[in-house]
């Protein structure tokens, strides 16, 4: 997958690909010529990140010049008001070769259903490994081409000082996690009596709240890949990019990197690094602290950037985090088993051979020394949810040994106890360094994908667990008023509640339109039915005590596929839509006494999808001033660098 | 309407309102012995409230005891371990009359479709105009009855002291805004490049950021009459209630009141409070800060509430608003022209009598007298939206002058005229008392109800803009350090943005399933299309320049009606659904070029519905810091009533 393909051969791929890109040429280069970073980027002093410039030369389409592809382009960097200086003379390094290769895509749905693609001839320059180090400066990046256009880039170097003000960061990520899902949450976990909550979330307890936008460079709906890496590197970028800038070429290894911040504080601090996830360990949010890749599905690569970084162009210094922790065991275990480990690899094997300690159930996790470096992987594809551990435990059956030997995992840890763990070890490694801890609920988003909301808001309600928990650890560590907490999300996740059902007059009712009279909205509502004592075979505070009331949620997204609602906890899991000659149609085994609905979204589109909401961030801790009121993604980034004191004005080498 | 109805009329009566009170008896009453305000009530000291106790004797159903209604039952108060007091002891009041009726509900809709209600008699006190007065005590409220029954409610008087932070509060409230909508808004009018925007929402500036939990006393699910009373009062009810709790008479105008801070405000400080919505002014909203009725829909008696308080009890001294602005002019109007006013009152009259100038369009609003009271009225119903007024002008036809001529009203103010004018009036008039102004977008919420989304974030946007131009002018008149300005909601409304709608592709589809390949998620969401500059003639910063883009927003609600949706803006103002044989369905004129869509509400409902997420709070001002993170809407009136020191440790009197 690394192997650089001559312009030639990517001609002969053309057809293959020529569907990648829909409805615009390139993101984050409405002109001809490409410059990436691009316009508006800013940067942390001495910030690695790579330069890419491109340059299109359309052979038909709206954009059609009749020109043929440019290879004299130039491209100059200035500072300030000073004379611009060619990029190879303002970062002292070679002339790179020049590279080639097509380029094509639709400009619309109509020219979609015609099959007539765009088609456009790009050259293309990349400057690899460069930094501005100087706080406050703007840059301005000019690319000269086409006998006398240029594209202009500014660049901001943020106004931020080596004054480091945080020793620890935990930084938690509720996937797709929206307020109206905390809200949700609350209701069903919490008890209140004549509309006093009796007991609330643990996020509801942070002393500051702010509100961040999650939309990406080139599309106002995000996924997590690129909404991860705006949070970990301060840059915007496009749809399943994983700490790059997206460029038109084939290869997805050869986009231009940013520089993250689990690679500046290992690089800078030496401070400890800990990845925790629920999800496959190489999905997109834990991917993306070391991953540099446009295709998030490359996730062999992923799994081998955790441990030796990036390796196929010259980039930033990194060994391995000291915590990793997740799912994902068929990218680890041994091809002989069936492993898809990266290049055919035994990963579980090449990280103890780097010292890690390997960790397969919660038994192990919980026995683990805490001086070692930690892999823990739990499961094949992502971890058993909250729900299915704790309520409905035999789904815990459909979950593979992290082995490989396809036995079930049945003992696997939550969230709370790989965090807690987490914290311990990094404490105990980095000594006076710090560390830097991701800890993700993954499976709020993926279960809402699916529609299966209580399983989604199980998550939450577990992630609010784990930072309580987290807290207490923090306490009995003596380094909760050193540490900065913060809890967001990467993106929104459509979802809401409109009021009750009685789903026992749903399911009496015997036509779909006499099924929407069980739904009471406004003073038909009511109360939570959630916090009355069910028949369930646990107890505790922070969840609902029954999941399966006669009066539930009436609860949905806007955008579905075609599905049958009948609004109760899904016991077993949910699969909304299935595939019938090509399109997504309900499910028939799901709901069945459910209300039948069209879905709102293409007819392509079995899951929900994501929302443009600007999702909530909570902080508490050293910096926590800085994180109320309304900001950008990437502006988290900035805030928690700022609070590591990571800015540097000069280089401090690899 | 106020005429005391004796038990044996009301019993004749009763079929007529049996459907009243639906799956649950009463509100805030789950046993048979009710105490209003009811458990978990706080208060602020000196806020004066009415008690009302009720004891239930159910005939039939299952909570039937057959037993006589209890005419003996007894109340007494205890201050902490006190030993407890008769309530009429303990305030000094005389034992007022027993009452009694008949109540019936609905267990459930089973028994609905059967049309078989359950029936209690009721017997009851109320105990008119007390205070408590101690802050940071507890009190337990004991009401004791059928021979052994007890119901208790423990009341806080909030630890709040008399000591003033701020010497003005602006509230604005956006009717049914959320995150969700402010985020959309956002993208409509204000430009990004590269994911960075260029200019943000006036929101978006706020130092302190906050989140409100809305549901009411008794449902999770709130309307705008409990939820605004909720912000006012600091204590929570029912759907439908202003200044109430509600009761199971049958006189709407008899229910236990507690002390808004608007008539607090006026009675302790005599500062000068302003009403402006751009609703019918006797709307719940602006109505909740002096209506005090179980019915939300009382209109004239709201409208003589503002001018006169509350006469038909003892209650709070009220000279009414310095400033009342908005639409509803069929109320004031004389009833020889069609007027509705209260006891066919002509409330131009009886306002102009009291000395108010009565201002009728935007010319005389300008040319106020700002150093008098000042009624405007500017038009019949809810007022024309900022879509109406700027984009499509042509709808302000359907208007109706104020003067009850049936003229159009076509030079009618936007919240922005009426507000700025407000600030300038208050300032003026109070001196060095200080004023409360709450200032209220209306419409984002009526036009949310009707899926008319585009009109409802213009509405949103026109707010921004609004509290933009008062920032300024509190700066013009060098008061905005001694103004605390807060922006909320009164709750949340569905709404969500999933992507775009390439409209023309849409439109050329020939079924629906092909329509809905119109719309693209991620990726192929793209970029606002309404920042582009289009044909509109008007140009403003703070709102789209282009109403109706190819690329339009793919937004929708989750709870709706049976509608079709094209997604284009709608011109005229949308209607989704009409009712037909008793059902709503598609509205044959709306989007005929839409999808076709089943409704996911009861097919009773011919609109959209609210929704139970947190919502929004932004503050800047004195007492900035007591708004951040996550709290229940009631804490906002002591959050307010604190910082103007309103907490009394003594009877003040009348």
């Amino acid at each position: 997958m690394k192997v650089k393909l001559s312009y030639r051969l990517l001609f002969v791929l053309f057809t293959k690909w020529a569907s990648a890109q829909t409805y615009r040429r390139l993101g984050g280069c409405p002109t001809l010529g490409c410059v990436f970073p691009p316009d508006q980027a800013d940067f942390l002093a001495g910030q690695y990140f790579d330069i890419r410039v491109e340059v299109h030369a359309p052979k038909n389409g709206s954009e059609a010049i009749g020109l043929p592809p440019d290879k004299h382009f130039k491209f100059t960097i200035a500072k300030g008001t000073e004379e611009p200086k060619p990029v190879t003379e303002y970062f002292g390094l070679q002339e790179p070769e020049l590279e080639a290769w097509g380029h094509s895509w639709y400009e619309d749905l109509f020219a979609e259903d015609e099959q007539k693609p765009s088609i456009a001839d790009v050259t293309s320059k990349a400057y690899r490994r460069v930094a501005l180090h100087e706080p406050g400066a703007e840059y301005t990046a000019t690319l000269s081409y086409n006998n006398g256009s240029t594209t202009k880039a500014t660049w901001l170097v943020r106004d931020l000082q080596d004054v480091r003000k945080t020793k620890n960061i935990i930084l938690f990520i509720g996937d797709g996690m929206t307020t109206n899902m905390i809200t949700a949450a609350r209701l069903m976990a919490h008890k209140s009596i004549n509309g006093k909550y009796q007991s609330t979330m643990q996020m509801d307890k942070f002393p500051v709240l702010g509100h961040q936008m999650t939309h990406s460079l080139d599309s106002f709906i995000t996924d997590s890949a690129n909404s991860a890496s705006a949070l970990y590197t301060g840059h915007k970028s496009s749809v399943n990019c994983l700490g790059v800038y997206a460029d038109s070429s084939q290869d997805p290894f050869d986009d231009p990197k940013v520089e993250t911040i689990a690679e500046l504080f290992h690089r800078l601090t030496g401070g400890s690094v800990g990845i925790v996830s629920t999800a496959m360990i190489s999905d997109a949010t834990p991917g993306a602290l070391t991953a540099h890749t446009r295709l998030r599905d490359e996730h062999p690569a992923v799994i081998d950037s955790f441990l030796n970084g990036i390796t196929n162009y010259t980039w930033t210094e990194w060994s391995g985090p000291d915590v990793l922790f997740g799912g994902g065991a068929e990218l680890f275990y041994s091809p002989a088993l069936g492993g898809e480990g990266y290049q055919g690899k035994d990963y579980y094997e090449e990280f103890a051979k780097r010292g890690y300690q390997v960790l397969w159930n919660q038994t192990s996790l919980a026995d683990a020394n805490i001086s070692e470096k930690a892999l823990g992987i739990f499961t094949e594809g992502n971890m058993a949810t909250w729900l299915d551990r704790n309520v409905y435990a035999t789904n815990a059956q459909k979950f593979l040994s992290p082995s490989g030997d396809q036995t079930p995992a049945l003992d696997q840890p939550g969230l709370e106890n790989m965090t807690v763990k987490a914290i311990e070890i990094l404490h105990q490694r980095s000594a006076d360094k710090g560390f830097f801890l991701m800890s993700e609920a993954a499976s709020i988003d993926k279960a809402m994908h699916k529609l299966d909301y209580n399983r989604a808001l199980g998550e939450l309600l577990e992630l609010d667990q784990t930072i309580k928990a987290s807290f207490e650890q923090l306490d009995e560590l003596g380094i909760r008023k050193e540490t900065l907490v913060l809890v967001t999300a990467d993106h929104g996740h459509g979802f809401d509640v409109m009021g009750s059902v009685d789903t026992k007059y749903l399911a009496a009712q015997d036509t779909d339109r006499k099924k929407r009279s069980a739904i009471g909205t406004y003073e038909k509502s009511g109360l939570s039915q959630y916090t009355n004592t069910g028949n369930l075979t646990y107890v505790d505070a922070n969840f609902p005590s029954n999941w399966d009331p006669r009066y539930a949620l009436f609860q949905g997204l806007t955008g579905t596929p075609d599905h049958r609602e009948n609004f109760r906890v899904n016991k077993e899991g949910r699969t909304p839509a299935v595939v019938v000659d090509g399109e997504a149609v309900v499910n028939p085994d799901d709901a069945k006494d459910g209300i039948t609905r069209d879905g709102t979204l293409p007819v392509s589109e079995q899951q929900g999808v994501h929302s443009l909401t600007d999702v909530p961030v909570f902080a508490e801790g050293p910096c926590q001033e800085l994180f109320g009121g309304v900001y950008n993604n990437v502006d988290i980034f900035f805030k928690m660098a700022g609070c590591l004191g990571l800015a540097r004005g000069q280089d401090e080498g690899r």
